[in-house]
């Protein structure tokens, strides 16, 4: 058969979608962690296969947080339970371990007809719901938590979106406006633009490790008063693209913020497992929360957003998440529910995954040790992986790094020397990203300019993943490094 | 722990997200197959569970297409390919067939890390596109498809909408307009009412089988022009709720239509194996378009759906899906690009299943005697359950059933009598949404009233799924049999 494109044969002009018939909101989305630069990579790596001498052998994908890409490897318990899940022939193996077929029953008892290719309840398998439940009362020191409060989604993003759709309404100066952190996981925007929101920016205080600032918050909500409807504050914590952990004073802070301002709080915490520095601890807004007392706790709308994509599972292509509700208005929690069952429901092999993540192998159990053993192994290599970038970085001339406290990246601001953002600028393209570009072209390494994040004007940033392996990541550090120096000297 | 809702507890007045403050386009969508009807056969079955006496002993879901919980069991060689993925140690053992172990190792390679457990690029695993493509060239004796235009999605009803996404826009008189058919699929109005686009309803032909016709899809374009801009036809075929298979000719006159009327043409074609009928046979439109002659296969925007969750699969859980675009504007694809890249990459497993149904045991492979014989049996039992279906249905007084020709579902026209239709309304419910819900209190049976997929005002019916086995689908129809009889007497 020939591979012949089969689009692009018929004129322009006669089509019925166009750019300038097309939804205009959708035209304004940018998604930078998979925009240009990736295209560009993959492009380089095509080159590299046929052929095409470079500089350098391979393109290393440091763009996106997506560990088993970067050779991580699965931990053995939980692909133990979803091949069972899979095939469940595999329940009469001996080679599978007890506690793994445990868990699979368990979920498989939940799904239709004892299959996990049976549709699930759109809210997610309900004993699912349940153990994530436990998960969230354990790790919350007991507040309690009620599993129709959770909906398992397809990633957390999927629930992001969910959320962010019921609450944008409004036109003109009623337009809703929703808080987003700068920088900001472009998700954020993304839905926003899509969805025709107003994005209401407040700014990271990168002096302070990109901490937050209520006085900032306040500067920012009063500001979009004048021109929209704040309803909604969206924080993530860890931070991502910053590596930021938010300190228990400052959660507290936002909780009073939100309260006295009336605004729903989002809180998307999908790299809680994922902190790294001494002297910091990862605080769920909802503990907080229970723990500031019922004049806060009874009154404040929360939604929490959970992954399968991050922590020491890094299981992102299975898609699974959650979110939690906390006071949602009973009507509008029967909305929400009504929503997300026109998309029937999340993939229930990403629900099985989140059911084993909530509710993994106990002490006594005969896979506790092994399971034990890798996830420290994960968080262990990437704490040290955290704290190599920070020196590195701080080490490269014209560079300015903050700890990667906590998450998968860092976010250090670099020097752009005013030729090269000149030569940006009449180019047409951001000055990080003609960094990056440059950075790309020479060495393989592919970052996310920070313009795609959003920063202060003036400032210049980049992200990239910890996640490369140790010497892998030593590698690219010293290649940034190298190339940093040759692009200060090409543009002095 | 303590179950306790946490939910609840705060006074209503002072949420920021009401009833009132929502987003309205949400609050106006209905999706019916997941509606009030299927909440109140949840709480029966909790009764039952908790030993409340009913007339009945089970709540039969016939209420949705979902091949598994209904029974089916899943086809051994797509569910021994997915073990192999998720869990890759068992490329060692020797129980698993070498077809199935060639496939998963050729989805890994297509993986970041060799792991299902990477995010893929947000088009989906370009071997796997490769194979869809070849697929469609086989299914469509040779017309050429090309793997760039293929996207892998979360089920069909996810492309569906970000199709739907890309066209709406515009407002008042300007404000797009989607055709679908009346009676639809509800993922549909759920979709527009959402987007707040215009749904312009044509008429399926009920007594000449749920068949098209273009005079009545002209009649309701030209009605919408007054007030909207029409901008796509979307049609499913074989149909859902409504079982037709729509003939050649048929879908030469939409083509036609399509083409003159400029309006892009989405097909819904997720049944495509679901075809019972003697004498019907599965016409993809892109096949009758590029057999048309290139007046019409260079110049029509169409857009094809299909999925891992009906045929011979029933794949629900997974959310496997794809679309093929085809004369799409360069610039729209990339801006579609774009869009699903925001959602980072479809389920990594539903793609690999995908893998599998498009590229299935072929002669002299191991597995091929097993699959062919498993999959013509799910095929053969439900073509028995359709002719099975249309003969009960017809022997029951005041129905009058068209055959299911394919798709999963009868929807068969009922007499509610007159008393029924008043209290009804009375009651500020629709006619068959009564009947279905004293079917339900009485049977345990739960079906979806037609009112919630759209009919002819003044005419009634319900969609009830064929999927049950045999032997419960017989008793199915018996005991709607037996309840019909006694509803026309109640209401005489």
């Amino acid at each position: 058969m020939s591979e012949k494109a089969v689009n692009g044969g018929a004129p322009r002009c006669g089509k019925v979608l166009t750019l300038d018939t097309m939804n205009q909101n959708v035209r304004r989305v940018e998604y930078a962690v998979r925009g240009p630069m990736v295209q560009r990579a993959v492009e380089i790596a095509e080159e590299l296969k046929t052929g095409v001498k470079k500089p350098f052998t391979e393109v290393i994908k440091a763009n996106i947080g997506d560990a088993h890409a970067m050779g991580q490897k699965p931990i053995t318990f939980l692909r133990q339970v979803l091949a069972l899940c899979a095939y469940p022939a595999l329940l009469d193996n001996d080679e599978f371990p007890e506690d793994a077929k445990k868990r699979a029953r368990c979920i498989l008892d939940g799904c239709g007809g004892q299959s996990i290719g049976a549709y699930s309840t759109s809210q997610g398998i309900e004993c699912i719901r349940k153990d994530v439940a436990r998960f969230i009362e354990r790790r919350d020191g007991g507040v309690p938590c009620h599993h129709d409060d959770i909906y398992l989604s397809t990633g957390a993003s999927d629930a992001i979106v969910t959320m962010l759709k019921l609450l944008v309404c409004g036109e003109g100066r009623e337009r809703t406006g929703i808080m987003i952190s700068i920088p900001q996981y472009p998700l954020y925007s993304a839905a926003l633009a899509e969805l025709g929101a107003v994005e209401i920016d407040y700014y990271l205080d990168e002096d302070k490790c990109w901490s937050m600032d209520v006085k900032e918050l306040r500067r920012a909500l009063h500001a979009a008063r004048e021109h929209c409807r704040p309803r909604a504050l969206c924080i993530i914590n860890p931070g991502n693209p910053t590596g930021q952990v938010q300190s228990r004073e400052c959660i507290e802070d936002v909780i009073r913020f939100v309260k006295e301002e009336k605004l729903l709080l989002m809180a998307d915490e999908v790299y809680q497992d994922n902190v790294y520095a001494d002297g910091c601890e990862f605080h769920s807004f909802k503990k907080v929360l229970f723990e500031m007392g019922p004049e806060f706790s009874s009154v404040v709308e929360l939604v929490s957003f959970h992954s399968t994509s991050k922590c020491y599972m890094g299981e992102c292509g299975f898609r699974g998440g959650y979110m939690e509700v906390v006071n949602l208005d009973p009507e509008v929690k029967a909305q929400l529910s009504k929503l997300v069952s026109v998309r029937l429901c999340a993939p229930v092999s990403g629900q099985a995954l989140m059911a084993v993540v909530v509710n993994p192998p106990q002490p006594g159990e005969p896979s506790y040790a092994t399971f034990t053993k890798e996830r420290a192994a994960v968080l262990a290599n990437l704490a040290e992986k955290a704290k190599l970038t920070e020196e590195m970085f701080n080490n490269v001339p014209g560079f300015r790094c903050n700890p990667v406290q906590g998450a998968m990246y860092t976010f250090p601001r670099i020097t752009i020397p005013q030729k090269a953002i000149d030569q940006a600028k009449a180019e047409g393209q951001a000055p990080d990203q003609l960094y990056c570009m440059k950075l790309l072209e020479t060495t393989g390494i592919c970052l996310v300019p920070g313009s795609g994040f959003g920063q202060r004007e003036g400032t210049y940033h980049f992200r990239m993943t910890i996640l490369p392996p140790t010497e892998k990541l030593k590698y690219v550090l010293e290649k940034i490094k190298e190339f940093n120096r040759q692009f200060l000297q090409d543009y002095s």
